[in-house]
């Protein structure tokens, strides 16, 4: 008998189904008890007579049929004819997630990652972080994108930055990537022009804030022949706009649970240059500049354009004044983009190497592409977890991330 | 005026179109010039005349109008109006990438991969391995599985094997995971029941053949609640046809240029026990075997089943007779996948890891899941590379990854 899952199972009034999934609530009444039996696609209400009811959270499997019935959640429950335990706790868990908010801090939250993503508002953080990247690769492929895969072991960094991660590979020392920055280049210069990936990156930073986390994904982008920065610009808030109308679409669910609002981005997103960004705010773009800016422009995503040369990375394409042609996102007073024009000049990319004080050396597979000829090009690259959080309105970056690795966490 | 591609230009007759991309071929009779535009789409056509043409290989931007003439390819060109050169080669490159089969070894391909990846022929592998990706998660999400990204950074291996990357975690060791396996098994338990991962997995095995890279893209899934691994080999035997199907579909050109020819799957995939394809091919399972299990067998691709324990890491669920409910699918004469069912039972995980000499410590958080309860599951992981490698025809894995890492590769 083939399996029908629960949500289906409520319209199928009068049939027989075959049901598997946890026994969330089990109310025994004596004689008679209800079971809330929940799989993927969510509950239905099970109803045995003369029968110990199962213990709560075993996995069960349960044959029965279907009625019709007013007092029922969705006005249907089965009547079970048999119920099987397929597995029970062996111990009583130590978060109860089967209730509707975790009464938990984060630390055990993320202590017993196991237990707590079986709550529904936890899990639906990921369901909806699943939609995120899914839709930023179907509007990249349907704009004629291809995607890459590029590795994550290195032998140099790209920003020339210390916070690296050294590994120990066979009998030479390299380093985890910080981002696809010179792949995804060259690959636009391959002729492929237009590329994304979506992988993880590493940063060896220290800091212990709500908005960092040591390895993440990073959803990169790269496209040949624009003419500014702008062009990317336009792309992301396409993108936004189509991914955010993904979630609102296929996630209602989930963003129903977590009580959190989709933008509305039929307006276009306020740009900014760095210079007017600082005089609006009368500050720097710090983290608390960052969350000022939003306010201060009335709207939760503002692009910050032209920053100074010397907060940006040597292959960033220059602007005069000592700027540069570059971008940020700023969403809901969070950094969630970093994108920009990149030098395609050879010549100009030796010089930006100099005058950055940086070494050829290890670096040589990344200038053949510039000698070989590039286009102008630029991209951009969006933290996943940090959409996420900003999205969902998440209080914590790590609660958008299933097994978080921060300063001090290795485990789960 | 908004750019054209070269494909779309072939249909304009008559129009004036604006082309970006790179001058493949250059052929200067004098006065008059021929040149070959390239660009994401194809090529076309462009005539210039009285105007010195561009250095080959160049990047650049043309404005002209559309004529048909049939002694053009695809029966138009563009007569050129303006001209401007983005950027030129500014040195001969170490190979000519323009020539339909590049002549050089497989290290000098390796070596200069910004230049090798500009050749048509080897672009195709990756437009094709991006198709391949692509086909698994949408087959799998329409089957209700959902993504999920974990981490690379772990702090245990997951099969308790030496092959570990080692890594300086801040203060700490840690090293690169091997697979995903502990946390999807996770996921399955959360609730999520189906779950699927495309990311780097990391084995640190000194072997130096055709067919291992010591960093690969691992295509992951999960479920609950089957039966038996036949279940998974039935959803992989579906996917692949789903997969392969879109590749003929949508990489038609790619296939014509590498002269690949997709395996029909219509008639299903032969499933063998390891005991009877061993006693097929009077020899072990090592490479040699497998290529010959395929002739032996009379089919492109075979499933493998029930493999000796002792040949299954921990988790794998066992059946009688020293066997266990896992499988192998090789294709092409190359293993490609590694799946089974599961051990759900937190009781006999623990046996099974007692058993294997292994200890719990480390595990805490794995365990964890099954302490909570597990339904029945099982999963598999596809190679990327190795898939690609196979469907192509490519003699050696390393042709399947953009930048390899093995042994003594590092760079690019």
């Amino acid at each position: 008998m083939k399996r029908t899952l629960a949500r289906e199972s409520r319209n199928m009034v009068g049939e027989r189904v075959h049901l598997q999934g946890w026994a969330d609530k089990v109310r025994d009444l004596g004689g008679i008890a209800f079971v809330v039996l929940r799989d993927r696609s969510g509950s239905v209400q099970c109803v045995l007579e003369g029968a110990s009811p199962p213990p709560p959270g075993s996995v069960v499997q349960v044959k029965g049929r279907v009625r019709a019935d007013q007092r029922a959640p969705g006005g249907a429950e089965v009547v079970v004819e048999e119920m099987e335990v397929l597995a029970s706790p062996v111990e009583a868990p130590p978060l109860d997630a089967a209730s509707p908010v975790l009464r938990a801090g984060l630390e055990a939250l993320l202590e017993h990652r196991a237990v707590s993503l079986r709550n529904e508002r936890i899990r639906a953080v990921f369901r909806v972080q699943a939609e995120l990247s899914q839709g930023f690769r179907s509007f990249l492929r349907e704009r004629g994108f291809c995607e890459i895969h590029t590795p994550k072991i290195v032998a140099t960094g790209t920003e020339g930055g210390s916070e690296l991660f050294p590994l120990r590979y066979f009998e030479r020392e390299a380093f985890l990537a910080q981002s696809p920055q010179f792949y995804k280049q060259i690959m636009v210069g391959s002729g492929l022009e237009r590329v994304f990936e979506v992988a993880p990156v590493y940063r060896a930073e220290k800091h212990d804030t709500s908005r960092h986390l040591n390895e993440y994904v990073s959803m990169d982008l790269e496209m040949g022949f624009i003419e500014g920065p702008e062009d990317v610009m336009d792309l992301e808030e396409e993108m936004l706009h189509y991914i955010f109308e993904s979630v609102r679409e296929r996630c209602g669910e989930e963003l129903r649970l977590l009580g959190s609002e989709v933008p509305d981005l039929s307006g276009g997103i306020p740009r900014l240059t760095y210079d007017e960004a600082v005089s609006l705010i009368g500050r720097d773009l710090d983290p608390e500049g960052e969350r000022q800016l939003c306010a201060a422009v009335g709207s939760e995503l503002v692009f910050v354009t032209s920053f100074p040369a010397e907060q940006r990375p040597f292959y960033t394409m220059p602007a005069p004044g000592g700027r540069t042609r570059s971008f940020d996102l700023i969403f809901r007073g969070l950094e969630v983009t970093t994108g920009g024009q990149r030098i395609h000049s050879y010549d100009m990319l030796l010089e930006s190497i100099e005058a950055a004080g940086l070494r050829r050396e290890g670096m040589e597979f990344y200038l053949e592409a510039f000698k070989a000829g590039m286009p102008p090009h630029g991209g951009l690259a969006i933290g996943l977890e940090r959409l996420t959080m900003k999205l969902l309105g998440l209080g914590n970056v790590r609660e958008a991330s299933l097994f978080p690795r921060d300063r001090h966490r290795l485990t789960p």
